[in-house]
């Protein structure tokens, strides 16, 4: 017989018990920590190296939608898109805080299962959970993860740095969040019409867990440091190529040329695309979440890169006044336009 | 004729348009910042000190009511409240991130009037804002603030570190802000009963402003750094007395003594608290949401202590096994309960 969860209401606890309960388990990863979770503040020793912070807020029924979202793997996720910043960096994620507002149709084990996801990702990316603030919402949940990292201060990459005839690189493959986000709206819309179906992801479990269980890449940022390579300019790819593209561009006082039959695309990707009878690079241009690392390296650079796995080269940089043009496999360039998702829209 | 205010709609200016214009005003106050707002990760120089982090999220409806905190004065609590943790580590704090979440009833403006709070607070503390993340919500205001601080390790104070017969001294005056809340709450349920009822608010004006817009006590932590006193121990009020007492017996692994005659209660609050037929050494036990600094020092800095302007010595820390003890004008010690604010109620 299967042994029943007790479930039980938050208030039972109360907010120093539900932090207690939640961070009872935690061990401290980073040598550095003084003190974590438990007084007025964390601290850590920095004194080796800079300190990097970025914070993203995740909105119920904005970001995230809980129908298809299972809790763990938000909370896996809302770790992991704060990690992929730091790491856009070319920069070690060491610390989050987490802040949460839980509306009271959660229950303890609800926020237990967010948790779990939390605890799992900065377990895999040997990240400490030092901080946080636990709250009521009068509706809806709303998770706010702040991540710290460190790094030298010679090896932190930002936006601007690109050169001219610098290439530029796409890590993984793109477009798949956006198309796994829509097929989990279909089967979400087909389920309420008619609570018998069942939702059929057969073939596209890898664009699901695209949208539900990203990635950030640690591993990417590993490869090129082992190849000795560091980027000019480097952002993770949250709104869509288009989007980040013109980010690098403003910034480093560039333009740009990228071309379509280079753009990385897995076969899910193209299959759902054909499906949802769309082109196939649209998504991977402006269709966002796909946490992948957007980066140029000296052209110098061409050989080692092209070595180096999962790393795809996609065009180029140009002068400023060259524009910033996507370059189809047949037909006119097209100037890139940033289309990816508004969340104030 | 008084110049109207133009209003926008904040999709007009999308999500990058509005933290353009809502930080294009910043000037960095911290020169350790390599680099602020505008790149996926916020970057400082941290090598010469240890960094703090803490953080927390105010939500409308729960902690804020917009029928009357202003914006402006919201946004400068959203960031005191944070500083002053930073402060009760006996630490600097130097950079804030703001994460927002918004409905659609907030105009450009309206976000306009809240960022000149948080801005208004970040230059009276020398405090960079370096980050931070824009959404909507569906539904309420939602801002979520992380501080980060710096001090020299040795000069950190933890909840933990008092020992027996230290003393235990308090900063400012106590349950003013609890009081100011009780009469914004009275006025509001008369001004929605009858709307030609305007708010009196004569001779409380100090214990409105203690609500709707609390002073971090950097000046305390100046003071005692000047009279050359490091306390033992340390945290802010902000769950009332009672509540902080007990943390810092519990790190601690002592007991207390406080005293209702020492509790520093401003007139406002003694005047507040006949009119509501409460003790008013009660909204000052159980109140909260003064952030005043609560502290021991050795019975050593006895004199040196008396001496600093706003601070009151209330009690002394005794062994564990002689308890927790609040003792009254008159009549028998009372067992010290947590019985301030709960949030997840």
């Amino acid at each position: 017989m299967e042994k029943k969860r007790k479930i039980r209401q938050i208030s039972e606890l109360g907010e120093f018990g539900l932090i207690d309960h939640l961070t009872s388990d935690l061990s401290i990863l980073n040598s550095e920590i003084i003190k974590s979770v438990g007084d007025d503040a964390a601290v850590f020793d920095s004194s080796k190296e800079c300190t990097l912070v970025t914070t993203d807020l995740l909105v119920e029924g904005v970001h995230f939608n809980l129908i298809y979202s299972p809790l763990k793997h938000l909370g896996y996720k809302a770790v992991a898109v704060n990690l992929s910043d730091i790491y856009a960096m070319n920069a070690t994620p060491k610390y989050i805080t987490v802040s949460l507002a839980i509306s009271s149709k959660f229950s303890v084990e609800a926020i237990e299962d967010l948790y779990e996801g939390i605890k799992l990702a900065c377990k895999r990316f040997d990240v400490d959970l030092i901080g946080g603030d636990t709250t009521s919402s009068l509706s809806g949940l709303f998770i706010n993860i702040t991540a710290i990292g460190s790094a030298p201060k010679d090896d932190i990459v930002y936006r601007k740095g690109a050169s001219k005839n610098d290439l530029i690189c796409v890590s993984g493959d793109l477009g798949g969040a956006y198309l796994g986000l829509q097929l989990l709206e279909r089967e979400k819309k087909m389920f309420l019409s008619d609570t018998g179906v069942q939702p059929k992801f057969d073939g596209y479990e890898y664009i699901i867990e695209r949208q539900l269980k990203p990635e950030p890449r640690r591993d990417i940022i590993n490869s090129l440091k082992q190849a000795g390579i560091r980027p000019t300019s480097m952002i993770d790819i949250s709104d869509g190529l288009s989007s980040e593209l013109l980010h690098l561009c403003k910034h480093s006082d560039l333009g740009c040329k990228v071309f379509e039959e280079k753009i990385p695309i897995h076969p899910q990707s193209v299959l759902a695309s054909e499906m949802f009878r769309i082109d196939s690079s649209l998504p991977a241009l402006n269709g966002g979440e796909d946490y992948e690392l957007l980066f140029t390296v000296p052209i110098s650079k061409k050989e080692e890169i092209e070595k180096i796995k999962d790393v795809t080269i996609i065009g180029y940089m140009c002068k400023k006044d060259e524009g910033k043009y996507f370059i189809p496999r047949n037909g006119q360039e097209l100037e890139l336009k940033a289309q990816g998702w508004n969340p104030l829209l």
